[in-house]
């Protein structure tokens, strides 16, 4: 068993750092000099300047993404703030490098309030194609994802919130195949309504409006509940139509879908139980999942999805934002929408040709993914 | 003759963007992955959020500068706006890498008050590990590097004032040399109070305090002029001593040296025959000097030097901040200072052995520059 923790600090002060930037030419020359720089880079600064709109034709921002955290919800470390988030960033530049050729530059942000870090970024949004936001608390992440998408005209994407959707539709379009469930006719408890959460609550609802129950520390998501925020009130808008009340238990009587994103072993295998035959289980926290897979299988479970990669069905992010980004580079697309993610998780589902229960998902390696999604990122 | 202007927008357009990131290790394997992203990155994570001054020891910000501009004075092209910067601070970006080893990231902000380039700056600023300012206009470039430089613990400069200073007071220390001169004797007149003029003036008085007289748009500056502003004022303070009054003219009977920073053809032929014997020119208006070389030399000039590479003697900023930047990463140096500056200047004179009136300056491609001027930024 490898010791990660052990390695990787070790391997990160070794190099110092992940990732590096190259020239795309040499400077050897005074022809080369006077090329790329000045007097050459004059005119190119000139009719930039007057074409705006060709900035990208002319600069590395084509195909260059910022990956920007303010280290408020790291991984699951939680709010260890801007250094702790640097090496995270950096490994999700290097993970755009690898999976989809993408130049990706970690922004980390030494502000926390939303006006803050939509006044900083708004600052710098000029310099990059797309903005991957990463890692950033609830609820802020909200306000600060729909005031940036509101204004700025390049790609935009929380990716905690709509990778971690995109990848759970793409898995539920599967396992309903499997267990030959339509998604509009499923009972489904969603537990936790942070980033992840909410997004997935979203996508499912434009995807197929099924009967979802959101379940977080309080129990049951209802109207009239107290201290409900604004963005549990629009979860309202959609989920829990019979508006009942009660426990995670309650809830998952007769379900047929059960998707955590909350804390390990909060589902047990009697709750298992009570759901509908066949249940489906996706137990996304990480590292340690909602229920153990062997257990959630002795329980009854039909499919059993989690965020680790050594189990299978991993849900990962890696299988979404590389192709988003490079079809929204690629095809100057200005706002990710629902339809994009929609599409995604279309295209993510389709790559498995026959699903079984060990494989709803493909795996991250699959060099399809990128081509494929960025495809429909039109 | 190239048209590098037509072969900067092919080249640029050809290869979208001049610089790109790349992995300093693969990611092809489950360990790979698992080491330098989820689950081992945590352990990384953790250790730097409790250890946030070892950022640097186990991420690419070691290496890392920004290069940063809000387009306001761009070459010689004025305020063309951030888009129209983006090709030269790409193009600084190569320079850092081409020259020093040190990874740039062009950042061009949106913002265009001191306030709000200082309140962004300051947000993104613990992503690097040093700041290069470029083409801020004046006099807002003076109270940003201020205000950047008294909050931030890592190495800011703006190269338009200091890279220009530096590489002048090389220039400078040759020139006196060559025509037997002490320069805390000369007589200087420094046409031009922006950004470089204000820094040139700045260094000069620091190093050897001599008689300056700075010239402007309205004549020369004086106590009691109408309209002075606070950087003015404090050119006052030690330019002047004996206040005079008058225009260009009057300043340079007699003096030593004509450093001009303003704009081309200022300077005639009759005017440098009214300076003193063996006078030092540097006409470093650019791509057009103030005065042309042959012209200067004809009149009698004993050094001219300019900003252009086709003729001797150019005062580049390449010879500087490559360098500068080199050992304040290294070195982990806090604050660039005129300590630092001087002791950089005294380097760039020292690397030419026999100075003569055709090279007072080392060319930009002096594979000594980068390692020497490294080591007296301590």
């Amino acid at each position: 068993m490898i010791d990660y923790a052990k390695l990787a600090l070790q391997k990160h002060k070794e190099l110092r750092g992940k990732i590096s930037t190259v020239n795309k030419d040499g400077l050897d020359t005074k022809e080369q000099l006077s090329t790329y720089y000045s007097p050459g880079v004059g005119a190119v600064s000139s009719y930039v300047a007057e074409h705006p709109d060709e900035l990208r034709d002319y600069t590395w921002t084509n195909n260059l993404v910022a990956v920007i955290s303010d280290g408020s919800a790291v991984l699951g470390l939680g709010n260890i703030g801007p250094e702790g988030a640097m090496p995270v960033m950096e490994g999700k530049a290097m993970l755009f490098k690898h999976f989809a050729g993408i130049d990706a530059v970690p922004i980390i942000l030494d502000v926390h309030t939303p006006d803050e870090i939509v006044a900083a970024v708004t600052a710098i949004a000029k310099s990059f194609g797309g903005i991957n936001l990463e890692d950033i608390a609830a609820p802020q992440c909200f306000e600060i994802e729909e005031r940036l998408k509101a204004t700025l005209p390049i790609p935009i994407m929380h990716d905690d919130q709509h990778g971690t959707a995109i990848v759970t539709l793409a898995g539920l379009i599967n396992s309903c195949k499997i267990t030959d469930r339509k998604l509009s006719d499923c009972k489904i408890v969603l537990v936790g309504s942070g980033a992840a959460g909410t997004a997935i609550a979203h996508l499912l609802n434009e995807y197929a409006h099924p009967e979802i129950i959101c379940v977080d520390s309080k129990g049951i998501l209802y109207k009239g509940r107290e201290g409900i925020n604004s963005e549990k009130e629009k979860l309202l808008a959609y989920t829990n139509p019979h508006n009942v009340e009660g426990s995670l238990e309650d809830a998952l009587t007769g379900a047929d879908v059960f998707i955590g994103v909350s804390q390990p072993g909060l589902l047990t295998a009697e709750m298992v139980k009570t759901m509908a035959k066949d249940p489906i289980i996706f137990a996304l926290s990480n590292p340690v999942p909602e229920i153990m897979p062997d257990i959630a299988l002795a329980a009854g479970a039909a499919v059993i999805a989690t965020g680790r990669s050594d189990f299978p069905n991993q849900v990962n992010n890696a299988l979404a934002f590389p192709g988003i980004f490079r079809g929204a580079l690629d095809n100057r697309v200005r706002s990710i929408t629902n339809t994009h993610k929609i599409k995604a998780a279309e295209v993510i589902a389709s790559l498995v040709e026959s699903p079984t229960r060990e494989t709803i998902i493909p795996p991250v390696g699959d060099s399809r993914l990128v081509p494929e999604i960025a495809k429909v990122i039109t």
